[in-house]
Parts: C-alpha cells; sequence; structure tokens
C-alpha cells in the first residue's frame, strides 16, 4: 500500500478509528496534528489543498504531487481495511457493515461525540444559548443509539457476523469514552463487554485521551 | 440477486434512493409502504422484524424465513449495486465514492432533507420551539453543503471518477428537491447542471414528490 499519512487532532475519536484501523491490520500511518480549537483546519492552505470542508481527519494516500486527499472517517478506514479481515467477506454482511458505519455518523456520533466535545472540551459554561438547547435532545437521541447498540450486542459478540469488522472499530472510538459527554456507561452492560473485547484485541491501540 | 422488497414511505428521498438505483440496474425491487407521519412505522410488529430503529427504508432481501432486513439507506445502495458498474473500479475512487455518502449521511441529509420535511410537510406553522431554533443552524448548514458540491461539480460531471457512481444517486434524492426546504438551486449553477445529467440517465425514475 502507499505511503498513509493522517491529518488529526489526536483528541478526536473520528481521527482515533483510521489509526486503530492501521493498528489493528500492521500497517503503518505517519500523523500530522492540528489543533481545531484554535482553527488550524481553517486556514487558506488546508482548505484548498487538504479538505475544502474544513474538516478533519483527512487520510492522505502516497506523496508528492501524486498524492490523493480523503475526507470522512468511515471512508478512510474502508480504504485502508478494504480487502482485509475487518471487512466480511459475504456481500449481505459487507452491507451491514456498512449499514452500521452509516448509523454511527448519522445516529450515534452527532449525539455522543458532540456532547463529549461540548461537555468536556469547550465546558457547559460556555456553550452559548443553541447549544444548551440541544443538550438534552441530543442526551435523549444519543442514549437511543447506545441502547440499540446494546440490544444488539446482547444477542452477539461482534455487529457483524462471528468476528471484528470496522463496524465495531468505527463504533468504539466514541462510545468507549462517552461518559466525558454525560453518558453512563454501567447503563449498557451489553457495550461494556464489548468494550472489553475490542481492547483486548491483538494490536489494538488506546485512544490518547483516555 | 434475490428478491428485493423496500419498505418505504414513498415521500422520502432515502427511500428513493434505493429505488432509484434499482432502476438505473434494471432490477425489480417490491414495495411496501409505511406512512411514517401517522407512526406505522413505530408499531410493535415493525419494531420487533423490520427495524428496532423504528426507521425507514430497510430493505428486505428474499423471502421467508430466510429473509434478511438491511436498514439505512445508504448501505441498501451499496448492497443492490456493488460490483455493478454504479461503483468504481479503482481502490481509492471506491473509498471517495463512500467519502460522498458519508458526507450526505452527516452534513446534507440533516441539514437539507430536515428543512423540506419541516417546512413542506409538517408545515413552519405547527414546528415547536426547538425545531423553531433549528432552522437558521440548518439553513447554513445546508447551504454550505451544497456549496461545497456545487464547487466540486464546477471542475467534473460526476461526484467521482468520470462516470455516474452511487455518490450522485445518493446526493441527487434530497438535493434536486431542496427547494422544498427553502433551498435555492439558482444559487448552484453546476449542480443544476449535474441534476439534468442525472435525469438524462437510462432507466431514471423520478420521485414521486416532485
Amino acid at each position: 500500500m502507499e505511503r498513509l499519512t493522517l491529518h488529526e487532532d489526536p483528541l478526536s475519536g473520528n481521527c482515533y478509528k483510521i489509526r486503530l484501523t492501521a493498528a489493528l491490520l500492521g500497517l503503518p500511518i505517519e500523523r500530522v496534528a492540528y489543533d481545531i480549537m484554535k482553527g488550524e483546519t481553517r486556514t487558506p492552505e488546508f482548505l484548498g489543498t487538504i479538505n475544502a470542508n474544513g474538516r478533519i481527519p483527512v487520510l492522505q494516500i502516497g506523496e508528492g504531487a501524486s498524492r490523493r486527499f480523503l475526507p470522512e472517517s468511515n471512508a478512510a478506514c474502508w480504504y485502508i481495511a478494504e480487502s482485509s479481515d475487518l471487512v466480511p467477506d459475504g456481500r449481505f454482511e459487507r452491507a451491514d457493515m456498512l449499514r452500521w458505519m452509516f448509523f454511527e455518523q448519522y445516529s450515534h456520533e452527532p449525539n455522543v461525540a458532540t456532547l463529549r466535545f461540548w461537555l468536556r472540551y469547550i465546558g457547559e459554561a460556555r456553550l452559548n444559548d443553541y447549544q444548551r438547547s440541544q443538550i438534552m435532545p441530543k442526551r435523549v437521541g444519543g442514549e437511543a443509539a447506545l441502547a440499540l447498540m446494546d440490544e444488539h450486542l446482547a444477542k452477539q459478540d461482534w455487529f457483524v457476523g462471528g468476528a471484528v469488522s470496522l463496524a465495531d472499530i468505527t463504533l468504539f472510538a466514541y462510545t468507549h469514552v462517552c461518559e466525558a459527554g454525560g453518558f453512563r456507561l454501567q447503563d449498557y452492560p451489553s457495550i461494556c463487554a464489548w468494550i472489553g473485547r475490542v481492547q483486548a484485541l491483538p494490536r489494538f491501540v488506546p485512544m490518547e485521551d483516555d
């Protein structure tokens, strides 16, 4: 595989997903850090070269003039893991893995990750009125997402089929640190057991924020 | 391919994506309609059998005891189109297609589709205070998503590589009806030209809401 470089904020779970995917597969990945709190992903250079969206993570593939940039954390995980054991063989199972990855971005991350960011990194006292009005809806949405995961994991060890896949990795990133957003992991015993299984995987690397 | 059945609300763009994918590939798909405004996806039977999330669309694959259910519209499109011309051959291009599909679910649909639903189907007068407070942030977020798309489409005819892919189909669904949510397509000339290209595809089917 061509050289991989991750443009990231080390505190971001979306960035951690990509590092964890590479680590589990034993693939090296270079890291370039930006501080989103300081606007380092909104500079003209970042917007013009790396991501017009002004967001991280961005996975850079290759170097020099032929390098290419891939935004969206779950797409980056897919790029790294395609054709590996982290993507199931069956057509249904592959689509079902993507189903959980879309669920993660639509129903989980905007609630669970955003509350962590607001409450841990911005601080409740500094939230604006609009953010404050969203705490309760995001709490309800995040709890619904965690409850659905817990119900699913009560029936099986991994999200799809009988082995770890990108569905587990991408959902693990913000779930295992959800208490920083005010969620209580003890309410979800099957999630807790699954977190232990992920952390016990060979070559597992922790998130630096833990 | 096994028999495909779409559990849908005919007014939903997320459901339309799946029908359009099947139509472009010439694949038959059965349809079962639910009215989300009447709570038909929140019945115990729906929650217990079809989707514990209470959401549509759900793609049903096969029949009888061996049938399987796949929620999340973009995962359903992937299932139908995998190994077809709607998914690019190159590894980077395939991941880049997924990049736009994750963008659609994270940055586009929650803004562009939600405002259409609120303003066209619920009606501004009947929105609650929380929804009302979200109109402006969703307007800003939706315009940012459309501007990013327009900038990209000024440089190329299709989102990924030189041909239509699932990135185009999934983004088309809510973009081409965005005016129902108060967005102005005339502000995005490259999007308008791209909408015309999608509508000119062989076997194209329109959304029933148009």
